[in-house]
Order: C-alpha cells, then structure tokens, then sequence
C-alpha cells in the first residue's frame, strides 16, 4: 500500500510535484508552510486536507508515513531528523542541511533507522540520459574517464521578493542549488569522489528588478569549479545564471575518456568514439558520432507535467518524476504501509552522499574565500560544540 | 606594389598559407626549412623558387620584403628580430617567442624599426564573427562584460612523428596554441587584460599511436583556466584536445553582460538579452534570440582553400585568410614597396600583445604548476643574465 504523504514547503517544486504525487497514487494527507496564511494558500490551491505551520503537526500525523521536504535549506536537517526518528520515511531536497555537520546529523538519523526511506533529491539521477551514460561508462565505452565537464545556464534562481534564495548563508546560490547536482552527478557517474577542490564564486548581481535597496544578494550567481577526483579523473563545471535571461535553461556534461566521449545535451545522449582501423598499415582514423538516447518521451502526453510554463527545467522535472516513479514501485508490491523493497530506490543518493556534496560544497566555499586548493574533509564525529570544556573535563578525569 | 615573400617553415599552415597568398597576388620568393630536403620537398611541392635550411640566406633577399615565420616557437623570436633589423616587414605565428624574454625582444625590436609591419597570427580576431562581437560589446549590446567563457575542443594537435608539438619546453600544447588565442581575444574584445590568473594543465595521453616508447609527451592537452580582468570581468576556458578523436573541433566563446549574452559558435554570431517590458505593471519577461552574423561564406567557392581535408579549423582558416587580405589592402595603394598603410592591419595583434599573452601563459604554467593564483606580471626590461656579475660591478663603481 502507498504511503500517506506530509510535504514541507510551498514552493513552485512543491505546485509541481504534489499533483504529480496524486496520479501515481499517493495521498497527499498534509501540508506545512512558514507561516499560516501561505500553508493555507498551498493547501486550497492543491486541495490538501491538512496545513500547518508547525512542524510536529504534520510529523506525528497517523496518516502520514512519507515526508516530502522541499521548503528552505535551513530546516532540511531539522526535519529530517526529527521525521525519521518519530518513524517516517524522508525524501529531502537539496542541499543536505546548510553544513557538513547537518549533514551528518543526517546521516548518523538514517543509519540509526535503515528500515526507513531516506533518500536525498538528486534527480538527475533518475534522468535517462544519465542512466545511460552511467551504464555505457561502466561498460568501457569511453574507457577510463579523464574529464567530465558540466556547463549550466539557467535563468534566474531567485523568487520575485527577498528570501533564502537571496542569502548565501541560508543556502541560496548557484552552487548548492545546480552545483549540488554536478558534484553528486560526477560521483555517481565515474564511482569516483572528489579529493581536492578549487572555486571561484561570484555575485555579478547583487540587485535585481524586484530584490534592491538595503537588501543585497550574497548567493552566488555564478560558479567555475574544478575536481580532482580520487580515481583520476579530473571534473570541470561553468554555472551560471542569469536574472536577465529568466527562463532560459541549457545543460551540458561531457564525459571524455581515453577511447571516446559522452555527451548529455538536455535530456539526449550522444556518444563519439574511434572506429579502430580496418587496415593496420592505413593511416587515416575514423570517428564514429552516434546517438544513443535520445528523450523523445512527452512529459505532458503522460499527464505527468501540469500544463502552462515549466517550473523547473525539463531534466530535473522529468529525473524527479521518474525518482516519484521509484519510490512507488519500492511500496507497491509491500502489504504493510510502513514496509518496502530496497531495489527500485537504490540509485537514488543516499544522506551519505547528501554528506559528501556537503564536504565539498564547504570545501568549494573556502576554496573561493581564500583562492586556493581545498582538501575536500570527511567528517565523521559532530564538532564538539564546547571544545574548551571538554578538554577541562578531560583533564580532571586525569587528575582524579 | 606587394612585396616579396619569405615563408619560414615546412607544415601544414605553410601548405594552406602559400597557395592562398599566390591567389591574393602576392610572390613567394623563398622558403626556410628545419632540414635542406624537408625545405627542398616543400619547395617542389608548392613551386617555389628558393629554399635554403640558412636562415639568413631568406632574410637577406632582395626580392624578399615581407617574412612570414610559421616554424617551430624556439626560433621565432630569433628570426623575428633579426627580420625587422634587416628591414623587412614580419607576420609572426603564435607564440610571441617560448617565454616572456623573447617577446620582449621582439617588442623592443618592432618598437625600433615602427616603419615596418610587425604583427602576430592572432587570426581569429579577423574572423568575422568575432569583429562583430567586439562591435556589438562596444555599442552595449551586453552592457558591462562579467564574464566571458571559451570553449575549444580538438583533435590531436601533434604531428604523425615526434616534434616540437609533443615538447612543453619548445612551445607545444594547447595553452600555446589555443589558448594564446583565447588570451587574445578575451583582451580584444574586451579591452582589459589579465589582472590574476589560474590553471589546470593537464597531459592526459603521454603516448600516442605514434609517439610510444621513451619518447614520452610532456605538453598539455587539457587546459582549465580563469582569469581576472582589470576591468572587472571573469574569464573562464576549458581547452581540450583529444588523439582519439582525429578531425573533431569545435569551438564556443560566450560573452555575458548584466543586460544580454553574446555567443560565437563557430563562424556565427548569436545575440540574447531581454526586451524591455512594454507595459511596467506586467511580470513576465521575454528574451529576445536573435542571429547577428551567418557565416555563410564558402571558403572553397573563392578560391581561397586548397580542396581535400581542411588542415586548419575553419575559423582560424578564414581569419587567418581575412588577416592576408588586410595584408594586401595594406601594401597595394602603395608604389613603394617598402610602403604600407596602417588602417587595413591596426586590427591585428602587435608584438606588445604577443608580450601580454605571453605574460598570461607564463603566469598560467606557474599557477598549474603551484596550485595557486598567480598575478600577472609584464617585464619592461630584459631579465640580466649574470646578476651576480652585474652586483659586483654596481659595488665596485660604489667603492671607487
């Protein structure tokens, strides 16, 4: 059986996602805003019995097993933690908390509860373009990979008033927002994490139309980061956004490696690669250019997309429809509403991933602030919030 | 009257170059080779009447006015110098010499004979597109550059055999030899010059098909870069040649602004930047898309390309023929044949420009080499090649 839904936040992702939960058959029982008025106006709007704007009110609700949160990055950890430890499956948005010790709150939740669903919302991932590539990588198509380079532009990032997205510290910014997806997208695509980081960062628009005055934007809008990764493999990515070009999206990862390389242009595949000689003693090479997915697929013919302008690009609209897609098929086949099967979510990233693109994320950051290379620092215990003091506690245990 | 020429160089460049000058009106007098049979072979091949392995033995021609140098780095500054001391006009490929050191002796040797054309292979500034983005930059079609991103990717940049090409120290690799060209332009177009600068360098394949064995590759095919402008804008480069993948190109140079983007791919120019909302009180924005130059142009049809294979990437082709017929315009409304007009070739790329990129490229290789930014820093005097001696003299003139 399905499990009743909880969803935090009140967002566009939000007006997206919840009438595409309805026709794979979920429930959505619950919703919760930051304050009272727009969770009632979300809820009329998407016809959802329930609104709030208390956090427990919809966590301990009996008909909601499965929460959604897609509200500000400030809060993530917050409800995540808490909704895994009252017994709810969680799929969270990016980014995994606001830093990497949120981050492993997280983690240290989900591991504490592994019969319960906790999956961040990378979903690229799901993309099947992406899934391609990853299979044809594993297959040796490029042979081993020496670069990927990923190039986004997206439109503007921010919402028509000042709010999160503005504020670099509140998790606003082109590199938690699409940066986040090319870190996460480079692990999961070569099997390879990022040891060394370098970023440069920059606000090129400190103002827009609708956010001026005293309020200033500190979130990035544009990111150039490079990677080495612990295989080899070296990543390069260009993001930028433009508050002056809304509405424009293009995105690009090439994968090249000693025999070939992939390309994701949208949602298409392409690949390119040698064809070997024929005649050893000849001298001219061959390239072979061929077309390997392409996304022909209509997202509205499936009455998955709701009609009218998109609120998100088309690859992560369509990579979080296919990730709704999983998470069914993982309760479907179960009796019990609290059980599922392992399977059709296993591609998805886990909270330790979510740690990991935190580590770099933090790493990247220092990288820009102080123009250098970054080791990228797992880490494993929570910072001692009192340092002074438990190194005074330390050494009475000593003395005693 | 066109002056005489002397080509200096024996691969592909020349095979394309000659024919394409012969066809502009102009003589091919003489030609220089590494080796006596390599200068004799070309010498057949392209019908010229002289060839010598002396580098004077060109320089010295009466019928020889104008040098065309197209060898190997290590020798350009050598030839370039002693041209213009003997009085002859020169047209130098990139780079300006193998360090800064030798591009300031061509400086210091261009600014001494000011009489003659002494300008580098910077040919993409006379393609086309790229003048009518720097007119559309300076009319405010983007409003003030933020940041400009070039992409290049290649096939091999080595020969068949093992040669300057494959060695760093002799000028090889692709920041060399594209990326000079980025630096270039990145300052023509927008009229600033590199402040600080990073790089990744990379050599991905150490060996090739046909560079095995002990003979290893130590110039880059992989070239990451950013640079910080005077005037405020970002550049961004990702360069990438790849030996597997024989006769690919492409490349990608986008300008962005706070009000629009500029975008050669190519040959063609493509505009974007929002319309002005006509009514104030409205929200939705509209981005305007529009194609400001088509390079529709065939090169074949003038006459200007030899048919077969193209040997060069077409816009360095066209730009480089463009450059040509400047040359021309230059000298034909002269009797004299020592007389020229500067107008035609004022857009070319000077000796001091050569100096700048230069600087840049020296300043990149310490950055990759380092891991750090590093500030670029141009020489105004030649490094003193024994400063031990030369503070032992300076003491002993204080003591006297």
């Amino acid at each position: 059986m399905l499990p009743g839904i909880g969803v935090f936040g009140t967002g566009n992702v939000v007006k997206v996602i919840v009438p595409f939960l309805r026709a794979k058959g979920f429930k959505v029982e619950a919703i919760w805003g930051r304050t009272l008025s727009t969770a009632e106006e979300a809820a009329k709007e998407l016809n959802i019995p329930f609104y709030t704007n208390k956090i427990d009110d919809v966590l301990l609700r009996k008909d909601v097993d499965l929460i959604f949160i897609i509200c500000s990055p400030n809060l993530h950890a917050q409800i995540a933690v808490k909704a895994l430890g009252i017994g709810k499956h969680v799929l969270c948005d990016k980014p995994a908390g606001l830093c990497q010790s949120e981050s492993l709150k997280m983690v240290h939740a989900s591991q504490y509860y592994p019969s319960l669903i906790s999956i961040l919302n990378h979903s690229l991932r799901f993309l099947p373009a992406f899934m391609q590539m990853r299979r044809a990588i594993k297959d040796g198509y490029v042979g081993a990979v020496t670069i990927l380079d990923a190039r986004v532009q997206t439109g503007s990032l921010l919402s028509d008033a000042y709010d999160w997205r503005c504020d670099d510290a509140m998790g606003g910014g082109i590199l938690t927002l699409v940066g986040s997806h090319v870190i996460d997208l480079a692990a999961h695509l070569t099997g390879q994490r990022a040891v060394r980081v370098h970023a440069v960062l920059r606000t090129f628009s400190p103002a827009t139309d609708r956010v001026q005055g005293i309020r200033r934007i500190s979130a990035s809008d544009f990111a150039a980061f490079q990677m080495e990764l612990d295989g080899g493999a070296l990543v390069t990515a260009n993001l930028c956004s433009s508050s002056h070009l809304p509405g424009s999206f293009s995105q690009e990862v090439i994968v090249s490696g000693e025999k070939g390389q992939l390309t994701v242009r949208g949602g298409d595949l392409h690949g390119r690669r040698r064809i070997p000689e024929n005649d050893a003693g000849k001298c001219n090479h061959h390239v072979k250019e061929e077309v390997l997915y392409l996304d022909v697929e209509d997202l509205h013919q499936e009455g998955q997309a709701p009609t009218g302008a998109p609120l998100l690009p088309r690859p992560y609209l369509k990579g979080l429809f296919k990730m709704v897609g999983a998470l069914r098929e993982a309760f479907q086949s179960v009796e019990d509403r609290k059980g599922w099967v392992k399977e059709p979510v296993a591609l998805a990233a886990t909270f330790e991933d979510g740690q990991y693109v935190q580590a770099v994320i933090d790493a990247l950051r220092r990288s820009s602030r102080n123009r250098e290379w970054v080791k990228v620092n797992i880490v494993t215990e929570e910072p001692d919030p009192n340092p002074l003091l438990s190194a005074a506690v330390r050494r009475s245990a000593i003395s005693m």
